[in-house]
């Protein structure tokens, strides 16, 4: 192994467990390094290492973080059972470049007496948030004691969440944090399928069905591409086609919206971006596509 | 002028408004530099310099912003009268040995589709959140967006607004904050009366009675000192003092609570603030004072 500009080893992932750690090593690096950072869940699939990969032309130094972040599972969601696999996520994030693996747990993050929040009220409030109540307060909250920790200069998430990624670039703009968020296009399975760390909840049977959700955007893109601008017309074929495929699925939402406003859209033009959620045999998946 | 160890000519004090260049500014600090953060309000005082001359003696180099925070005021309370005197504060910091003056306008703070806030939940629903609401909402959200503009390693806060400093040190703690908070004791007038800008709105007569918070609280040191620990004992003696000093004060609170958690005490200790909150001729105005 040779030292790299950074100072570091490539391939040389060191594992940080406490925030206090984190923070002095955060200061330690920024004196002389950009930072970037790649806050996930865990369970890393190639969706996640896309990310780390573009961190690693962002900036000197990548911090890859895996936290489950309690706060932004509503009551009745998956986060007891979300999965989880350590070792198999440090080997990744190793092999993709990342150069720190911040690890917290949550007595930590959330000791008993925690009671601080961060919020970006209006742009939280429409699709999952509508679902999800309390989601984005929690990955605004979590996010921001990330960025706090680890100050990157670049900040990296992926285009599958498309709302979160508004939402965050708004906290960004509002709280004054100066910091660069890079939004990376979604990762799909061969099928089509956006790969998700919930993708693990899916039957081999129910898997083939998944495909649903991607095929009704595509079919909104192709009809757009054809002319249809009518958000209302766009809507009953992507519900059409999704039934087609998935005969079961509950569709929670198929909305059309600005792609940096979230503004819903009646006309759609090339800014908007379909987004749509359903449950695939109790497995919750959402997907997006911009129509332009 | 000679440059110093900073790089920087004494006196020789930068003006930034654009959050933008307070950003870059920062950042380009932070690589050589410690640095710290006195916020302020303006027309500012021997309280407010201070905090400068603490801060001056923590870090290599001091930011001082003056900001009228809109969002910290309540409907009807005194923000477009708050007094200002820019001129007056720019020399006044400077000769105390800031660096930088960091002052944004409100259009750029808050534009109009600002909606991030940051909240600590529990420490401000009590004292003066309970006559303020939304007032430490506004507070935390703005030095929140301070913190992340400047990112400082240490900020200095007044005694003189105890709850602020107790809410903020749970901010810092709770959204991991590499940030050093430095709590400087409350500067007062030869009479006692707790140095504060509002003390401009006072009357020459006014001003005599606005000792009345003072004296109130050293009645309660005084008999603490001598043994007494009742709560509902002190609080009422305190009351008999201000309203004895003056007898038109509409006091709104006067409190006994823990130091660091701010729970409320029925049995007073060393480490109980007695604080007090009261209108001296509709001018409202708050003070406090450890008992041991």
């Amino acid at each position: 192994m040779t030292a790299d500009k950074r100072g570091l080893f490539f391939g040389d992932m060191k594992t940080i467990n406490s925030i206090r750690s984190m923070q002095r090593k955060a200061r330690e690096l920024c004196r002389r390094h950009t930072i970037a950072l790649v806050p996930t869940m865990g369970y890393l699939h190639e969706g996640h290492l896309s990310l780390v990969k573009k961190a690693r032309k962002a900036a000197d130094v990548v911090v890859a973080t895996i936290f489950v972040n309690p706060t932004q599972f509503g009551p009745g969601e998956d986060f007891q059972r979300y999965p989880r696999d350590q070792k198999g996520d440090r080997a990744l994030l190793r092999d993709a470049g990342a150069d720190y693996l911040f690890m917290p747990d949550a007595q930590q993050m959330y000791p008993d007496d925690y009671q601080s929040y961060v919020e970006t009220e209006q742009l939280s409030q429409t699709l999952e948030g509508a679902f999800r109540p309390g989601h984005f307060r929690g990955v605004t909250t979590v996010v921001s004691k990330l960025f706090n920790a680890v100050r990157p200069d670049v900040a990296v998430f992926g285009q599958k969440d498309f709302q979160q990624a508004v939402v965050l670039k708004r906290l960004v703009k509002d709280l004054d944090y100066p910091i660069k968020l890079i939004i990376a296009p979604t990762r799909r399975e061969q099928d089509g399928l956006a790969m998700s760390s919930r993708n693990a909840y899916l039957g081999p049977g129910q898997r083939r069905e998944a495909v649903c959700l991607y095929r009704g955007l595509r079919r909104a893109r192709t009809l757009f591409a054809e002319g249809v601008t009518s958000a209302a017309r766009l809507k009953k074929a992507v519900r059409k086609e999704i039934l087609e495929v998935c005969p079961t699925a509950e569709i929670q939402y198929i909305s059309f919206n600005d792609f940096h406003t979230l503004q819903p859209r009646i006309k759609v033009d090339r800014d908007t971006v379909c987004s749509v959620a359903a449950m695939v045999y109790d497995v919750r998946l959402i997907d997006n596509m911009r129509l332009g």
